[in-house]
């Protein structure tokens, strides 16, 4: 994928390009930077808004050690609050999903409630105690900003504003009506590999005709193009061989185009990494997206999930249909698993030092870049 | 439980009390910290005297990385001896009770024998070894100390003294006769989180409405009172609201009184803990006492005991019908250990900083300082 | 195991001889220093010649955090490969044996290709990269000596000549021809203790009168002789009890004598150590070796192999009678983990300082000095 982004002026093919040293998947002090510095900080995909529809329902999500409760309040607005009581730091909520059933959020050790804005509403027989203000305990709260149905928070006290981070988002894909598409079907996968790793994989696509016979067949690596890389954002897309084509076990179209999809949009696929946790491509015939959250240096939940219009999910002969999207995309999801998993033990050793990625991954060594400049380090000269 | 406590000349219900920082419940440092200054230094409850009834009879108790062997040696004496060989560091005994069958404690490896008290019999072919006297390798010794029938040790080379520290329990209970109890039930219990957190679960009752509707129906929670806090022991009881009630799932008593238990102690349930390990509870009917092993920052293994008269054990009926303290006290532990496991979870937080008590957790304020005191911090002001 | 070692004209009995601090068994520290300096940079045994019998057979062997595939290469050579791309750091073989399809061997990820001999063979688009070399990036290879029929690797750049560290074995052991034997049976034992503690238990018998009742009765403890303490090499034998004797459960010889052993190696066990990770007992029947891997600081894999001449294995009869001689060992194996593990758990003790050696044990306070010396340690003082 190089093409359009070099278009754009950077050219990353001349000179050597060196891979990150591998202490950043091994050094647990460097994964506790990331910590600190990318997922306690940047903008992260949490959820569709249709997974929380109405006044109470939620979701609970963790990032690093913290428990993040996303839920919808009673003016609709969505909120985002730690998971963690203020009077003696208990963690509130131990659902992963649900709806608030008074309308309250109640830790469940000493009564204490919060309304679903997060302000403290009652805590038993504190007003004995004196200069206590129940309004300096509500939950703490992260920042919540939302696009395309998609929800993201931001733990950070003052974050890059939403709209600088996803420039690149922000008008694209319009043809797609991304807002009005509902969750088709989930896939959830266990990794044992570094979150880096899925990001340059995605990234890349030097390893296709290796690893993935069919993906290779119906788009040529070589056909990979990258137009954006913009703050959070970076993509492209790769066209497919056939005019009438589909990411499917056969090559032919998974379902109906998606909304207004049309013209030079029915032949390509898109692949969008949105740093660092959520992995878009719209498709001509439906969105693919992907979920990634780091546990341990070395493991990773990685939740993939097919959007398609309404109508379809309704029409069973279409779903029927539907499931050669759904057996193509996991098998080649695990065609990538399997080699990032390879790669996180190869980087192990302490014999390999830094390693050349060729002209075809030029777009890496810039993602390379952004996470070192997110950890304050210096970016490798080449 | 404050009233008594406050008759006492300590009023902790002026000014801010916060909690310690979530620190000593995440960082391995003062968990290491806390195992060589309280668990290796203070008073640890292990076993009960029936439990090692004869000449040889032995338990081994784990604290921290130590094994230690409690036996009763050939003139009846308790002794505590570390469960290492003195020849190469070899564990010697493997089960966690027994009898030592020669009178003699022998080490798997290379043989060497140990008499009860200790010091060292037999050392093969070691008086072949020039310089090396016997009486140089007795086994490393731990204090005794014995009260109520309960046996307490400490790995400390010079132990505050036995009785300074339990001041506050001897002469205390003494219409209960505790020697003469027995076991009458056990239940073991594994919880993920701090020791701390159990403590102090076990000196508040601000959370009893919430958590347990049964025990603040039988015992309401505004009628808790401290009536000791010297040196280890911290304490006081709850008072029934029915003349003849008892902690069990109809509020009835569980059996007779217990030997002379009389007046107004057919009416009080007695809570104290006794640091570190023991919680004794002595009701107008029984007695009840958790032994907590801490097993690692977030882990702990708590052993609950019921002690009755070994006339009631003898008798089927009366067993029968105090099935129902048993199942009352089950459910009222699980409740509490749900609650812990839920602060130890949310006291991973980053954003949480310090809580701050209520006026019914002062008890609590102390105990956090009782904590820092043994590891020679400064106590938190107010 | 003393006798001769010290007509040798080196004498540990006299004076004290105390033991490594168990600091060396539970440090992560030292563990690592370990690994550094003695698991990357001794000569450790691999595999027997057999288990690569030609071009392009394969095994994968894990040491610390390398994988390192040993492969007979076009040649017949045996070579040795640090299983990691040299393109951006994936291990390539994920099999522990195989044989190599195509000759070649090539990263699952980006498709890579290495000859057999190490050499970059193909790099996909590399030649649009400019200046790049493919002779730049072989694979990084490892050293390789052979002795016996057995494969060592070192993964140091620069290793002690392996004819220097081996010096005690070439010559060694002729009348077994032992190139000519193949394995018979195989074990695989997985210990919870530290690697040097089973170096040590095979260094001594003053364990096995209480250890090993059946060894005993056969080779009586006190007749054991070190004959060898050459580089990595340290050792001696046993003489048996009864001149028709066997290492079996009735005592009697497991089969005919191996090749040409003769006269007094008819009624020998042999024992050696060869630092730091090969165990080998020839016996006048048969030839027992033990490859040692350490995993952690306290988990040891420990493969256990029975040599005979191939005209043995291919008779029914004779493997039938043979198996008296794998449980032998087996018994005799597990009743050494068994107190290596018990010594393990008893060397966390914080109480327990350095032990004493007997005079029985004076060859395991020279093995100490070697790991001392290996680490840049200052040896103890007696």
């Amino acid at each position: 994928m190089t093409t359009a982004y070099r278009k754009r002026g950077v050219d990353y093919s001349t000179g050597s390009m060196f891979t990150l040293s591998p202490e950043f998947y091994r050094s647990e002090e460097i994964y506790r930077e990331e910590i600190d510095n990318i997922f306690y900080r940047r903008w992260l995909m949490v959820c569709r808004e249709e997974e929380i529809p109405e006044t109470g329902a939620f979701i609970t999500v963790a990032v690093g050690d913290e428990s993040i409760i996303v839920v919808r309040d009673d003016r609709g607005t969505i909120r985002a609050h730690f998971n963690v009581c203020r009077h003696r730091g208990t963690r509130i909520c131990e659902r992963e999903q649900g709806q608030f059933g008074s309308g309250d959020i109640q830790c469940p050790y000493h009564a204490w409630r919060y309304r679903l804005d997060g302000t403290l509403k009652a805590a038993p027989l504190m007003n004995e105690t004196p200069s206590f203000d129940m309004s300096d305990y509500p939950l703490h709260s992260a920042h919540v900003g939302l696009w395309g149905g998609f929800v993201f928070i931001s733990l950070a006290e003052d974050p890059v504003p939403f709209e600088t981070e996803m420039a690149g988002l922000i008008g694209r894909f319009e043809e797609w009506h991304l807002p009005e598409l509902r969750i088709a079907h989930t896939i959830k996968y266990e990794l044992k590999c570094n979150w880096k790793l899925i990001l340059q994989n995605y990234q890349e696509c030097y390893h296709c005709p290796g690893v993935h016979p069919l993906l290779s067949k119906w788009t040529p690596f070589r056909g990979a193009v990258h137009d954006c890389m913009e703050g959070a954002v970076i993509g492209g897309y790769m066209e497919m061989k056939e005019p009438n084509g589909g990411m499917t076990m056969d090559g032919k179209p998974a379902s109906v185009p998606v909304c207004d999809v049309s013209g030079e949009n029915l032949r390509r696929v898109h692949y969008y990494s949105v740093f660092p946790n959520l992995l878009l491509s719209p498709h001509p015939d439906f969105v693919l997206y992907h979920r990634i959250q780091s546990v341990t240096i070395d493991r990773i939940r990685n939740d993939c999930f097919f959007l398609l219009h309404p109508d379809v999910i309704a029409d069973g002969t279409k779903m029927e249909r539907f499931r050669s999207a759904i057996e193509f995309w996991d098998k080649t999801n695990r065609e990538d698993w399997h080699v990032c998993e390879q790669m996180q033990l190869g980087l192990r050793s302490r014999r390999f030092e830094r390693g050349r990625y060729s002209g075809q991954e030029d777009i890496l060594f810039a993602l390379d870049r952004e996470v070192l400049k997110a950890l304050g380090r210096t970016p490798p000269s080449r």
